[in-house]
């Protein structure tokens, strides 16, 4: 195996190690060296890559957010019209959360971190996204035309935000898919044209059915 | 002054100075140490209150609340419908985040603690109110006959939370209102029935207007 190839391994075992770690702790609980020990690899293998805890982190979120971004670009090229791709882009985000350690521990991190640094960058992303794709939807005629794109995109975030939040503290996430779907249920008859209500169910009724990524995915070497 | 009164004088000094740091560091940024020193106050005199950090952080929480359920009890007594005070509440809420230390720092006490232990209660509670005031409007006519109040309740709570957390990261919160605005303009058309939407700025338009209590009501001695 070449090196380089051999590297990206290593890395990809050290970032499972550490988020399955601050997927269970969170950031304050957990440490370098539990992590260390749960990598089974030597302290040199693991400086080669990563200095500190903080860093650990920055990589995991980099990670999450690498594979969200790869779940938006397949469901961008899929046939479904743009609202059902915001509506799966939504439970397929939740079933990464669900289903992938690292997304986990990535959003998790965020949170945490995020209460103490701010740190706008993935909320602005997903917002920049989510805009895109709604004013496809208002050409496609989806959404009403009075609709301000920007700011269905920061409410759709922000509520997602919060939906997620609220089954994560109250549900462990179990009724994750659930609560998204109650989400769309309650928001659609008021942004889509009355002329497109017949088409509700449909829209709400959109998925990703396809396997997600997650360890699938190469995880990127530095 | 009586004993007990220059004991409750005291904590609510402390629970000042404890709510100014972790608003502005959070639960793990915060020093008992600075805590104390900040309240001008003895050690002795901090310790017959507060014996930790995590003592203090309990507190907060629990005074938080108390505010938030003071103003819930006065906006429940006006005369608006049901789903203006629905509406008024989230806006006094977003006031209260605004314009009291206290109930901040509550808020992020709970959030920081929150993704540690996932304390369900304030949420609970939350949505608990909020569906008993769904079931209200939807017997006033003002919520679609057939929307399920609990399932309206909990979106609602878990909204808010990601509103107001993305106004707090994206915009110090200086946009919390017209965040709040945006949510109720995108949600009302799709909850109320179509017979009462000429009725949707006058929902949309209602607000707490009167002090919001804070440092006004006092402090409830332990």
């Amino acid at each position: 195996m070449a090196k380089q190839a051999r590297a990206a391994v290593t890395r990809q075992q050290i970032v499972r190690a550490a988020a399955a770690m601050f997927d269970e702790r969170g950031f304050h609980g957990a440490s370098f060296a539990d992590i260390l020990r749960d990598t089974g690899l030597s302290k040199g293998a693991v400086y080669f890559h990563f200095a500190s805890k903080i860093d650990l982190a920055g990589a995991i979120v980099a990670e999450q957010h690498r594979r969200s971004i790869a779940l938006v670009d397949a469901i961008a090229g899929t046939e479904a019209s743009t609202l059902e791709q915001i509506v799966m882009l939504c439970h397929g985000i939740g079933r990464q959360m669900i289903e992938d350690p690292v997304v986990r521990a990535g959003i998790r991190l965020t949170l945490e971190l995020g209460s103490l640094d701010k740190p706008a960058g993935p909320y602005l992303d997903w917002i920049t996204a989510c805009e895109a794709f709604g004013r496809r939807a208002v050409e496609e005629g989806d959404l009403d035309a009075h609709l301000d794109p920007s700011m269905l995109a920061h409410f759709v975030i922000s509520a997602f935000t919060g939906v997620q939040l609220l089954s994560d503290v109250l549900a462990g996430r179990v009724d994750l898919e659930e609560r998204i779907d109650q989400m769309w249920t309650l928001l659609l008859p008021g942004i889509m044209p009355t002329s497109r209500h017949d088409a509700i169910e449909t829209v709400r009724g959109a998925r990703w059915s396809l396997p997600l990524g997650g360890d699938l995915l190469p995880v990127s070497a530095t």
